[in-house]
């Protein structure tokens, strides 16, 4: 693996200066362009070896750049907020939007790399959290961004040599610390290591990049080559680069059943009981998460279902027994011109709670196969995948104790519309019906397909679907709080 | 995941025979289409639970297809013969051609999913099995296989019904053995287990397909339509589904250091030296492959190198040494036309040796990133991944106990044209020399910066290559059987 990065390569004074200007200009064109078309974001990875020049590179690459249009995170511990969600968190929310750069000096591999260079996890440790930075990068390459990964290598000598050479210098001997030595100590095991990890993530659409770190000219023109390459390449792109097809059917509708069909939509709770009821389960909702075992685990609510479905309402039972401080509502409708340039999941990566919060969201990620796929905003390979991507996302938050519970308001045509009319005739109810409530619910057979491919498909033992008989607004209101109720108890 | 699976899809007498005519026809329609165009080759798991219909189904595509076309593997316990080589050698092997459909009852999903629910491996071992299914099913979508896997359901109570029912009439009750009932106690576990396999590997490329099995028609129906969609589908594609771009550049060569320059080409060995030499090591070969632990391991050796390198000289120095039942010579040139309607590594999964035997490798899978990089032979999307896929590949040899011992062999520019001219010259080896080798000889420079590229990619810390001076073919030699030597000494 990094047998060409122990060759002693090197590029002499002069070359080096007769290069750099011709390369920092077309890399600075190269940038402008990127800026202007938006065509792509750019996520770059800068690690290596201790001394290999990460750091150099970093300020290199904003030094040749404009550096305004460059985001540099230099990761080192999680703060707390970011111990409080999921691993990639962290990640997730510093992706760049289309037409920007991001270097990552320390990534989603240090971690694992770290761990196990010290022994304190096993070879399958590493080799899990590698398949899900795979499946996380081939995300980011589905999604179009450009990703680069440069690993800065010097061999065991050369890391050597470089100590001692800092030592004896009084100017630089103060960058030498003990821990450096310390790291030295465990070079093999973190040459073994890296190998492993290396060999498992260098693929086609996110190679490694092994860059011999001894000689700067060498190091930084051979950096400078790659970004200008890579980013001129996909710019040449007159389109982006062609999505596999799907050219798989889903599940043939054969008879008239489905998981929506087949729900009591009779199911009815007088007036009397629900109010008894209502009181029942929003006290033991409170109770719930004023327990100090809440402060360990989060919420994730999520309500889908068509329009008037009665997803406002449920939610307002559910907040009425909440502490303001204590939960997010977050409604989600078409994307901004921000969050339009980022991955899909970025938007609701940002809204993942802390640790003792909860987070409802009135709709949600599910829209890709819903709406997106029913109207057509996105691609049918787009939608496909998503499965997969939503599932992977809920096992991460599962993981992390996170709560989530996925609700499904299912009413008739017919009631709905009853309650389009009934909204149409009350003044303070006429802004929540629109024409496209009326467009929608044209396609309702196609939406009654779709759900029921989201449902079979996301349906998992981590994360089940809840189906609601919402036909009665009262019944489904108190099974949404039970079901609640029910679920973080189990977690606590 | 199994709730549209559950609700007692049912399908009419009357409806059924209407609607069978039609769909059989179009099957058969479409099955001659997908023989005559040779255009993919059709992989198809048949599994689920106990009942569900696996067998039925399996009988019934025999029947409405011609099973002329179809290959059916029942795959039980692997055999003697299967047991001797890595786990998916045995699904390898039995990969169709374009144009061929191939059904497995009982595939790489099987032994995982069994394991697990008989307590006999972790969570983790599941879900490392599954992550190695996506990279196998991946690489077949890649090659441009079309993939249906089939899931058969009952509920736990319709599986209940199913088999008391059998057991109360007479004529069926031989068919339920304690077994099924044995296994229905563990309904609960499977159910879970195989929740958590089809989440991981469900994904836009090979999707599971989960059928309700209670009811025969409906089955037959759902099965018989996605099957033919499938086929419609993709036939009607009048290329193959566009693969990704690979607009990643390769490391830039920036001096003019590379691995095989740094090469010492001086380095000679005597005459005197090399016999005595020779007569060690092949001794020292002979002795190893007949020590008891030999049988337990195997061994692959490949030899890759520019034309007239000496690698049939070196080849020849080790077999001298072996019991010619041990080893085979695999001699790779270009792709049969079978082998060419397979995945790409089909022909090389081929010849795995069992256990206690050696294969020999002139030239192998390399071929991917060398010649038909060079060559142009396959799209830049196809080599890019090929790394992968055979470091993939190697890492399941190695985990086998496979001694995979990778060599190059290094001559000068200046050597091979001597070396070429004395072939022309000595009769008896004028047939080694060819217009061919004249030809590649003018891309010597692209050949470098490709074995570069290859032994950076693939040479791994479990599979490293041993670049050897081959300048005098003594030397050569020597170093080829003494590395031999030393790995297989390592590996007992």
């Amino acid at each position: 693996m990094f047998e060409s990065a122990e060759l002693g390569h090197k590029v002499d004074k002069k070359t080096y200066e007769a290069e750099l200007p011709a390369l920092r200009e077309a890399l600075l064109d190269a940038q402008y362009d990127l800026i202007e078309s938006r065509a792509f974001p750019v996520v770059m990875i800068v690690s290596g070896v201790n001394g290999g020049g990460r750091r150099e590179s970093v300020r290199l690459l904003n030094a040749w750049l404009d550096a305004r249009h460059i985001d540099t995170h230099g990761l080192g511990e999680p703060s707390d907020e970011e111990r409080d969600r999921p691993p990639m968190w962290r990640f997730w929310r510093l992706l760049p939007p289309k037409g920007r750069m991001t270097i990552f000096q320390g990534s989603w591999y240090s971690q694992a790399l770290i761990d196990r260079v010290y022994g304190r996890s096993k070879v399958a440790d590493l080799e899990e959290a590698m398949e899900r930075n795979l499946r996380f990068e081939q995300m980011l390459a589905d999604e179009g961004a450009l990703i680069l990964k440069f690993w800065f290598h010097l061999s065991k000598k050369a890391q050597e040599k470089r100590l001692k050479s800092l030592e004896k210098d009084p100017l630089t001997r103060w960058r030498v610390t003990e821990r450096d030595w310390e790291h030295f100590k465990l070079y093999d095991r973190f040459y073994k290591t890296a190998s492993h990890a290396l060999r498992m993530t260098s693929t086609a659409d996110a190679p490694w990049y092994i860059i011999e770190g001894t000689d700067e000219r060498y190091r930084n023109l051979t950096l400078g080559k790659i970004v200008l390459t890579a980013l001129r390449k996909r710019l040449e792109l007159t389109q982006p680069p062609p999505r596999p097809l799907a050219t798989l059917p889903s599940l043939p509708r054969v008879d008239e059943q489905n998981l929506l069909r087949k729900l009591d939509m009779t199911l009815r709770l007088p007036k009397k009981t629900y109010e008894k009821q209502l009181e029942t389960y929003q006290g033991r909702l409170a109770l719930l998460t004023r327990e100090p075992g809440f402060q360990n685990i989060s919420v994730v609510v999520v309500f889908e279902g068509v329009d008037a479905a009665g997803k406002g309402g449920a939610i307002r039972r559910i907040i009425s027994a909440l502490d303001a401080r204590m939960y997010q509502i977050i409604p989600v409708a078409a994307p901004t011109d921000e969050e339009r340039a980022h991955p899909y999941l970025w938007r609701f990566w940002r809204h993942i709670p802390r640790r003792g919060r909860l987070a409802i969201f009135d709709r949600s990620w599910y829209g890709r196969v819903l709406v997106e796929r029913v109207e057509g905003f996105c691609s049918e390979y787009d939608w496909m995948r998503a499965y997969n991507e939503i599932n992977d996302f809920e096992a991460q938050l599962v993981e992390h104790h996170i709560v989530l519970v996925k609700f499904w308001l299912a009413i008739s045509k017919d009631e709905q519309l009853r309650r389009f009319k009934a909204r149409e005739q009350t003044g303070f109810k006429r802004f929540k019906i629109t024409e496209e409530d009326w467009r929608n619910r044209e396609k309702w057979d196609q939406y009654e397909e779709a759900v029921c491919d989201m449902i079979d498909r996301t349906s998992t033992e981590i994360a089940p679907w809840t189906l609601v008989e919402a036909e009665d607004k009262n019944y489904a209101r108190i099974k949404v709080l039970k079901t609640l109720c029910e679920r973080i108890e189990a977690a606590l």
